[in-house]
């Protein structure tokens, strides 16, 4: 099923996660060969589980590339969430307040389309392709050297495109007296559990309880996505399902009593930390990252999938017009318009993660701050306005 | 001139700086008597620099009760105001955004007008009143007992209401088991000066330089008022003048030398520290709590005065109704109707503070996101308005 992989192509991709699918089927529509070297299996890549809100910049890049006859048929469209804090509720309604829904689509869901397309095309995607590095990027011949199937390989390209993550090989060819990173670590991390019952709500619900944050989502109508915040370091195994499910209800609850939480059978318990991320510049001579390679947020405002496809989205239109043109321009800014979204990504999450997880160093200043914050957003449409459109996505020239 | 204070009166006003006067104001409109006490002589209240940008409410209540006529004369109505930030300026239009405006007209100017329309009333006022206890608010007959001219007094009322600052002797009635005080010192101070030159600009300036905050503003047309952010514990008399002019040229400069700053002779400066202080409850039995007695701002949000006059609007309609018809209702809310407010104006002042200030111990993740804040002010009409309604004020009923 695997097509060969040629020894030279115009855009090496490095990673196939869906920033790096993406960005391949991107280049295709606008006449650009590339090959997807992916260091993983095609199972893995298959079955890792991440988020699953689409902001509508994404639905339209899977609708440009024709990867959304599952999303349509499967994918369920949100248009508002829910926000819980002092026993109430506030909804906000981001079809009415912006004109624009989400869609709740797995990430997994999102890739093994990416995937399937990709091979049914007969374009270059190779599992197993562990890189070693990328080399020569300061040049106008560029190659990634990679092992697979026992056996050294070299790929020559124009151009290559790290999207392989934030421990991936690729940020390596960026000397570091050049790069700059911004981090942050947040104090407290997510236990998340996949369990086998209907979600409580038709929306996803964001609390702020009193012992801290928790989430309410959902994979499908029959397997609800449930998160809450632990110390670090937390073992998820430390945690009973009984003990999981009281938490849950404890911050979801509403003073009216209006409010049952389902509980089913957990299939599935982790704890992921919570941090921030940014790598800059996003471009060294002819090597661009994207996605995680260049920045991680935190998933309290379901941004990092968005991101991933923002960046490609830009990358893909000024390769295509470097390509057909030799114009540099669009180039040459990738990093600043890239980076300029990610920034919006960043102080976003930052804002939904304070503003919703109760913070284990903070003072009770910190904690009337959060809850004024909420309550602004319960009583002002401009702060609704606000947030619902950095939630749903910003449109690419907006930010 | 000063009419005599009587031993019983319906609503003894601990404190004589705008919030005590706008209340006795308000409440003589309603019916009710009052007595104002005012350690200080008439003098120090009269020529104490404090803020100066009035919010519509605030204007409102000036015009209610008829001290509105200097203020419609000599005070500068402002539609918007300025940010600065990485060389460039966003200007943040209130009118066209939230269809109000504010007006600049300091507060030493709205103290002397109430003043005056008191005394001419023949309503009682009394400055260097010393309040050295309020007494019994728990029973149906508070007092409170005062020296005056050598002597001891007690003055007897239904009510006393403690608008004497935060270091009044009215917040000690209160029991302190039954208060929660909610804290924030800030790791940088303002050196303010007055100047004798015309303000570089009609409107305000806010200004997130390099290296601090700074902002522009007036007192009058030929007089410049000017902030900068500077280290805790900083003696201004340490700060040349023209290191001052300096240093707001820097941090008001843009990247298109468009501006320049004019410099003249400095007749004052000063550094004030910044701090948020909130105290809950903001009544208790028979006394009741207004403006710097209940709560600190920084002020950075211009939202001191302001506070302290929605404070006594909600006061004066709540004593108005219990002294006219003894329903309780409106009274039995004052602490959490004021709260909300109070803590709508805390998180905002902290908004417009982290924003803009250089964080001392802040690392190199903070800075970009307060940039990415400031951007996102830029480019998004939402945030703007949002932003524009909550500096400009919320309706009384909105918060």
């Amino acid at each position: 099923m695997s097509t060969p992989v040629p020894a030279r192509t115009q855009v090496a991709i490095v990673g196939g996660g869906p920033a790096g699918l993406m960005l391949s089927h991107l280049l295709r529509l606008r006449g650009v060969d590339a090959v997807v070297l992916e260091s993983r299996p095609r199972e893995r890549v298959e079955t890792r589980q991440r988020a699953g809100i689409l902001e509508h910049g994404t639905v339209d890049a899977l609708r440009e590339v024709g990867a959304d006859a599952r999303m349509d048929e499967i994918g369920m469209p949100h248009d508002g969430f829910e926000l819980r804090f002092a026993g109430r509720s506030v909804r906000v309604d981001m079809q009415e307040l912006t004109g624009r829904h989400v869609m709740i689509w797995a990430q997994t869901e999102v890739t093994k389309d990416l995937i399937a397309l990709r091979l049914e095309q007969g374009e270059p995607l190779l599992f197993d392709a562990e890189v070693l590095e990328v080399c020569d990027v300061e040049t106008d011949s560029p190659s990634v050297r990679y092992r697979h199937d026992g056996a050294e390989h070299v790929l020559h390209a124009d151009v290559v495109v790290g999207a392989d993550g934030s421990y991936g090989p690729s940020r390596r060819a960026i000397p570091e007296h050049l790069v700059r990173r911004f981090e942050r670590i947040y104090p407290y991390s997510w236990l998340g559990i996949l369990a086998d019952v209907a979600p409580s709500s038709h929306e996803l619900i964001y609390a702020r309880g009193r012992t801290g944050f928790a989430l309410a989502s959902m994979r499908s109508p029959s397997v609800t996505r449930a998160y809450i915040q632990v110390p670090n370091g937390t073992d998820p195994a430390s945690w009973g399902d009984e003990a999981i499910w009281d938490e849950l209800s404890a911050r979801f609850a509403l003073d009216d009593g209006s409010f049952t939480l389902a509980r089913g059978p957990i299939s599935d318990k982790s704890v992921t930390p919570m941090r921030s991320m940014v790598t800059e510049p996003m471009r060294h001579g002819r090597l661009f990252l994207a996605g995680d390679a260049a920045h991680i947020v935190p998933p309290t405002g379901a941004k990092g999938l968005n991101l991933a496809v923002a960046d490609v989205r830009v990358l893909a239109e000024a390769l295509g017009e470097w390509f057909a043109t030799k114009d540099e321009r669009l180039v040459d800014a990738y990093s600043e318009t890239a980076l300029r979204r990610v920034w919006r990504a960043s102080h976003f999450s930052w804002t939904m993660t304070t503003m919703l997880h109760v913070d284990p160093d903070g003072d009770p200043f910190d904690e009337q701050l959060a809850l004024s914050h909420l309550h602004h957003i319960e009583t002002s449409e401009s702060a609704r306005r606000a947030l619902a459109e950095n939630y749903r996505g910003l449109a690419l020239g907006d930010v």
